[in-house]
């Protein structure tokens, strides 16, 4: 009698994280990596967040806040919510595996794109929903395609705007025209990990007005990306009380750990660093497109930290390659891969070590 | 049309934590404020640790080691297993969810304890399982109820030894007994979160030997209690390769953060931290039951740092009375009450407190 497993498990994979400094070090004995590979931010993290982890760092024998209080009421503050409509987490991660513990029943469907974040698709499977898969048009989200595919058994949409990996961003008004068509029994879940490097100004630039409009809508965001606190977990979500309560019931209870606690409340104040890490953010983005066209790599457009392209190169490969000479960036399938958006001397070696790869 | 959520979640209700002492400051006005509500280590945690954090706060901008391959080996070492038969959570928290989501279907049942450690039962229903409570006897587990529940639906069953919140244990010979009536297709989780404070000679001190007798066994162990890291979530489970791969498959990418990871490497080292901590909790408990017995309070013997008595006050009345005069205990029901064992000054604040409520 052997142990049995959920079915809907058996065809899971672990995910891949981006290969840590660390590993690679270990194994091709180098003393410098660079790491281009999870979206991280270059700059770090605001110094004002250090003094709030040392604040703290001597009670840690306590358990967290499991209200996550004085970081709820920070971020309504700072978003004109109320502390009622927002739920921090650890990390997006973790509310993704929420939100769809908190929705999906087998029989349901769920819409979301590929290639996006991955976990929207781990999570749909793990509660035995049927995911419908829209594959992207040109890179890009295909918002007519994926409002085609809503049926009376969809329970959830994935809208991750602008999208990991591709960089690639919808406007406002194609936002809301998408929001309207959808009917008002299906949670659409608009994932704003990158909001922070949007240059664009069509974006939807303030999305708590959704709120209001739509109470069908929850929004995510992430302290891991222009915050720079991914080693931390911690992110959170905004949407109608009724639906943070009931994400609320469905979470771990002590889910946000102190350091995170404090460390975001922190990173939130200081908006100099979001506004700095922008900027470098922009001046590398603009070289790497410079030179990718120099070089004949085609790109997708970008409102992001990192930039989806074609590397002619198949992407295991490259990856092996560019990691043997220290330099770690993110194989995507086929021929496509992914850099994050470094410092520039990162972003001027990676060119460097690039093009003596295509040149070999 | 409304939204709608899974029918699963509509009866559950949000963890109550203990609360925090920053809450009852707020609430009460005081300055001073004790916790003995939490069962976290009175002593802080391991000056080593202080140090691993420290090593790494400039690089909280970088995902943690998602494979989280350094502490894996620390605890593979430290108790001789294998790599591959750990998995580190985010806490226990965590891996009773990733369990219940890795086993539980509608239909299928899992016994338990009532009462025991409260996420057995929420993520059971979360998941559409069938619980069967199983009361306990005399604050103890009851066993050999347990196992007459067992049935071909029965596919989990809870383990809490010694249980929170009664502190009650059973002995090796028991625990054999029972997981020898146990088919083996049927999972047993061995939650030792308090194992460290055991002080009885006929514990099964070395859980990890029921790896290889009993391929159906999870050992599930935290950081939270001895090791004094409740803040930074971080727990360990130790099974076959079968079963850690399939949890594996279930848990969140990054789930356990960077300074969580370094920190339970440092504790595991700092063996002596354990031996004191296990002595000041054996001198509190020692005198709890003193001055219980004077007083005339009922209490069950506990294995744990923490007390469960009947406070002969409404648990509610004694809970908002003390917590009045800056003492937060945990209510449990009717009489019923738990506190933590304290440094030797706590616990004779407790009782100075308790005694004047009781005489007033």
């Amino acid at each position: 009698m052997a142990i049995k497993f959920r079915p809907e498990i058996k065809d899971l994979v672990p995910y891949k994280p981006g290969k840590p400094i660390a590993d690679v070090k270990r194994e091709y004995g180098l003393d410098e990596v660079t790491k281009l590979a999870s979206n991280e931010n270059p700059l770090g993290y605001s110094p004002k967040v250090k003094e709030a982890i040392l604040s703290v760092v001597d009670e840690l024998h306590l358990y967290p806040d499991g209200n996550i209080t004085l970081l709820r009421e920070a971020i309504a503050k700072k978003f004109n919510a109320k502390a009622s409509q927002v739920l921090p987490s650890s990390g997006s991660d973790e509310m993704v595996d929420i939100t769809s513990k908190t929705f999906l029943n087998p029989g349901d469907e769920v819409i979301l794109a590929d290639v996006t974040f991955p976990r929207y698709l781990s999570t749909a499977i793990m509660m035995g929903a049927t995911p419908v898969v829209v594959p992207l048009k040109n890179f890009f989200y295909d918002l007519e395609t994926m409002k085609s595919k809503i049926t009376d058994k969809t329970k959830l949409i994935w809208l991750c705007n602008p999208n990991n990996p591709t960089g690639t961003m919808h406007t406002e008004e194609a936002i809301y025209d998408f929001l309207d068509s959808v009917p008002k029994d299906v949670v659409v879940v608009y994932d704003e990990a990158y909001r922070e490097f949007v240059t664009r100004e069509d974006y939807l630039q303030d999305s708590t007005v959704l709120l209001d409009k739509y109470p069908n809508v929850i929004i995510m965001r992430t302290f891991s990306k222009a915050y720079g606190l991914a080693a931390l977990r911690v992110g959170y979500t905004m949407a109608s009380e009724e639906i943070i309560n009931n994400l609320n019931k469905v979470r771990g209870p002590f889910n946000v750990n102190t350091i995170a606690q404090v460390a975001a409340i922190a990173a939130l104040e200081d908006q100099d660093f979001i506004k700095k890490s922008y900027e470098v953010n922009l001046e590398g983005k603009e070289y790497l497109y410079k030179q990718f066209e120099e070089m004949g790599i085609e790109y997708a457009p970008s409102e992001t930290n990192h930039i989806f392209f074609n590397g002619k190169i198949e992407c295991q490969e490259l990856f092996t390659e560019l990691q043997k000479r220290g330099m770690i960036i993110r194989p995507m399938y086929g021929t496509y891969s992914r850099v994050s958006i470094g410092t520039m001397p990162q972003n001027e070696l990676f060119i460097k070590l690039y093009k003596e790869l295509l040149n070999k």
